[in-house]
This record gives C-alpha cells, sequence and structure tokens, in this order.
C-alpha cells in the first residue's frame, strides 16, 4: 500500500501531490493526484475527502489543472482525490485503439471478457483498494467523510458507484455525466467491451445510473447535476440526462435530482471550472452535515 | 482590422472568444483570445480591458485554460486579452529550434536583426495593433481603460511596456516575470537574436524592467508582483525581481513595488490560478478609479 511522490506542487494554500502506487487489484502501478488544503496541515480536525472521477481520454491531471476544485476545495477544507481512468501500459492487444475503450475509458467497471478482466477492474479498484490505499498514507484525512463527482464518464462513475453503495458516499454531483450508458452509444461500446456481447446488457445494467435509480432503496436523493445545452456528446445523445430524471421521477425521487441545463455551456473544463465551487458547496454540505 | 471567431465557449457567465485577424505588422495571421464577461452583454458602461502576455512556449490558451483569470474577472466586469507570444510559421529558418527562440518567443520587442526583423514585431504588434483591432471590433470595450498584466517572458513584456509607455496602462503587475533579462540567460539569449550581436545590450536597455525602472518619471507606482520561492527559474536567476526592487529603491519608489515572495510556489499556472484573482482586484482598483 505503499505510495511514491513524483511532485508536490503548491496551489490554493494547499498542496497538490502527484502519486502512484503498485495497484494489486489492477497488477501494476496506477498513478493519481491529492490535493490537500490548507487546512491538512494545521493539526486540526481529520478532513473530508472529494474524489473526482475524469472522463474519457483524462488522466487524474486535467482537472486538478483545468477544473478549479482546489479553489472551493481550499476554502472549505476537503481534499480532492483525482484518480486516473484506467490502467495503462499493460500491453493489452488494442488497449491504445480507440479513445472510447481501453487506456483512458476504464468506465469504473470491472471487466468479465477477455482480455480485459484481468486489468480492467476500476470498479473495485476506486471504491476500495485506491481509498484504503490514500486514507493509510495519508492520516489526516477522515475515512468515513468521503464524497463523490466526476466528468463524462466520470459522472457515470460517480452516480453509480453512489447508487450501486447506498451509505458509502456522503454526497454525489456530476458535471455532463453519461447517465443511461446502456442506451449511449460511449457506454453500449464499453459494456459490450468489457462484459461481452452475451452479457452487456445485464451487466451493464448493475453499473446504468438510470437503471439503478429505478432499484433505489436507499432514502432521500439530493443529486446535483450540471448539463450544459452547448454539450455535443448531450446532443448526441451520449448523456441522456432526461432517462435519468424520468427514472427519478418513476420512483418519486424527482425532487432529489437536481439537473441544471446551463445555457451555451459545452463539455469542456470550461464549465466544470464556472460551477466546481456549487459542487464543491453541495459535497461540504453533507461532508461537514 | 477584420476578426474572425473560430470558438465562442461559454466561461464564468461570459464567453470566451477565439479569435484570428490578419495582421499587417507582424504580416500574417494572428491568433488571440478574448474574455468578454457577463456585464459585456447587458448593455451598460463599456468595459475595462485586462491584457495578459503569456510566457515562453505558450499561445493565449494556456493561461485561459489554466490560469482561472475570468473567475475575477467575470465577478469585476473585466475584459481579459490573451494575445500569441509570437509570430507563427512563417518558415524563417530557425524559427522552431529552440523554446527559448523563435516561434513562442517574442519577448515583446521589435526585432532590429535578420531574419527576425520582418515579422518579429511584437512590441508594435501588442502596444498598437491588436488592441486597436480589438476596440474596433468590440466596441462594448472602453479603450481608454486598459490594463496589463502577464507571467515570466509576459511578465517581462507587461513591466517593460508599462514603463516604456507612461499613461498608456491604468495598472501592472506580474508573475515571476523576467525582471532583468540584460542578466539573465533567457534575456540575453533574445536580445542578441532579435536585436544583433553588436546592439544587444544598447537595445535590449530600452525593453528591460529593470534598466527602464531606474528612469522612470512617471509618478507613483503600484505594481504588484509574485514570485514563488519553489520556482526553479526563479533559483536559477532568469528572473532577479530583487533587481527591480533594488532599481526600485534607487528611485525611492521602493513603496511602489509590491513583490510577494510565495513560499513553495512554482513556475507553473497553479501558482496564477492561486493567485489571479488577487491581480484582477489590482487592476479593477485602476480601471474602475
Amino acid at each position: 500500500m505503499s505510495v511514491t511522490t513524483s511532485a508536490t506542487i503548491a496551489s490554493f494554500g494547499g498542496k497538490l501531490l502527484k502519486l502512484a502506487h503498485n495497484s494489486s487489484v489492477i497488477g501494476g502501478e496506477m498513478k493519481f493526484n491529492l490535493y490537500l488544503p490548507p487546512q491538512a496541515s494545521n493539526g486540526g480536525s481529520k478532513i473530508p475527502l472529494l474524489i473526482y472521477l475524469s472522463g474519457l481520454t483524462c488522466t487524474g491531471d486535467n482537472c486538478s489543472e483545468k477544473g478549479f476544485f482546489q479553489h472551493g476545495a481550499s476554502k472549505r477544507g476537503i481534499a480532492v482525490l483525482y484518480p486516473d481512468t484506467s490502467p495503462r501500459g499493460f500491453g493489452i492487444k488494442g488497449e491504445d485503439d480507440a479513445y472510447d475503450f481501453g487506456s483512458g475509458a476504464g468506465f469504473y467497471v470491472d471487466a468479465t471478457a477477455e482480455p480485459w478482466s484481468k486489468n480492467y477492474k476500476m470498479y473495485s479498484y476506486i471504491t476500495d483498494e485506491l481509498p484504503k490505499t490514500v486514507f493509510s498514507a495519508f492520516d489526516q484525512l477522515d475515512s468515513s467523510k468521503v464524497s463523490i463527482t466526476g466528468h463524462s464518464m466520470g459522472g457515470h462513475g460517480a452516480l453509480s458507484l453512489y447508487l450501486k453503495n447506498p451509505g458509502k458516499y456522503k454526497s454525489v454531483s456530476a458535471f455532463a455525466p453519461i447517465s443511461n450508458p446502456l442506451k449511449a452509444p460511449w457506454g453500449e461500446k464499453a459494456f459490450k467491451g468489457y462484459f461481452g456481447e452475451d452479457d452487456w446488457q445485464k451487466k451493464g445494467a448493475e453499473h446504468d445510473s438510470t437503471e439503478l435509480l429505478k432499484k433505489w432503496k436507499g432514502g432521500d436523493l439530493d443529486i446535483l447535476i450540471d448539463v450544459g445545452t452547448g454539450d455535443n456528446f448531450y446532443k448526441q445523445g451520449q448523456l441522456l440526462p432526461e432517462n435519468f430524471q424520468a427514472a427519478a421521477k418513476e420512483i418519486g425521487q424527482e425532487k432529489g435530482v437536481h439537473v441544471r441545463f446551463q445555457p451555451d455551456y459545452d463539455h469542456s473544463y470550461y464549465t466544470m471550472a464556472t460551477f466546481a465551487d456549487d459542487h464543491i458547496d453541495h459535497a461540504a454540505k453533507y461532508l461537514f452535515a
């Protein structure tokens, strides 16, 4: 569980750490970033953690550079964990052939189909091994106070991990999430590849936020989602937030799912930078409750 | 003077425009970005402009993605102009041979030595043609209210353009500026290349902020400079802010030059993101005076 540090970068009064560890779940080295706000160094109370799951093609670097989460996290005293989006460099045939499958596109599931099932276990990695590693290495963090958020594929990750694990995360929010991957081209491709042509719909349903929401028994929800109306992937039907809203209505939780359609905003980090403070505030409401 | 728009991106309630125009000073197309805050669209008072000059290797894109000037500019109602750092793609022999000379390294001077003198006229471009182009194309901007800031080579640009043109800019600030380029390896290389081996010291002195400050006659100064103590280029003697401070003392303006040595901060955009609001506030104090 040992963690190596390749860089310590001052940011908004705290520190952004560039880290790596040898993951036994993934079967090799995984990189990640951790932002420790100034409150992590003052010897006071343990501080809560927000996990930010990135989208297709990204590593933990993109959002830490362009997402502006450190601004609000510094003010509120929240650490932010930026994991990578897949195993990398295992030499699996086809791993680098497409932007939306393989490297950079782990989809936060545990693959069951060959040749992916050995290494592509991002669900277990994100829900279990990585946070354990982080809490073991950084004892100023409070392992009982964890929230989750993410963008696009990472928004799918955040919503599905939250809905699959009632009580595990104090809150969830998402930017432009792939909300119903079973019905979106990105999701179908990923689920077929990681679960196999025969099983993808059944196994995919266990990771599809809209399907999971229909079966939600965990109590009142308060989910914040931002989607830009200028987001080309929204227009192309990759995100389908309306399906998620419909599922919320179906279970009588429409007041707990707040989808904000932001006029003209696109799929980029410019959108996240603009609304990052709102998502930090949303998490803070529950992390400090 | 016509400007073409390749993208309009929603950001912090305003719009980031990706623009290009045919520059007669440079002799070809130049790209730049312009952030219009929400106040630019409400039909109220004309709004002021902050020019942000980028550092070596950068284009106008880097800071608009990672610098977070839009955060403060949106709140205060200030437009931000992000020019490019040099002519590009003119096929001049050697233009792409080094990161610190030629493309991405115009140094905000008008070159006099061959083969650079035809196109590398960044001083005239930034002080004259580009703002005229912008004010002509965007009449919601107030051409009488312009401030300037920048990073590294762009910090040198901001300070030297301010000091060479008393009254032209309402205020100046800088991040990690090359404050005394005549005595720094980057500056010596650039001045020798753009002015020639014989003339570089004499002509360089006309663009060296420390030398310009010694001859300043423009009244009381209020210059904000942030330098990180973890900045490797500061440690290597490329920035030399102490020389600028000494010059300020020499002319009795030490109270007007505020160099903040920020503990552990490095040369990156993480530093700018952290303190961008302070620089926006500094500009706002004079732009709205």
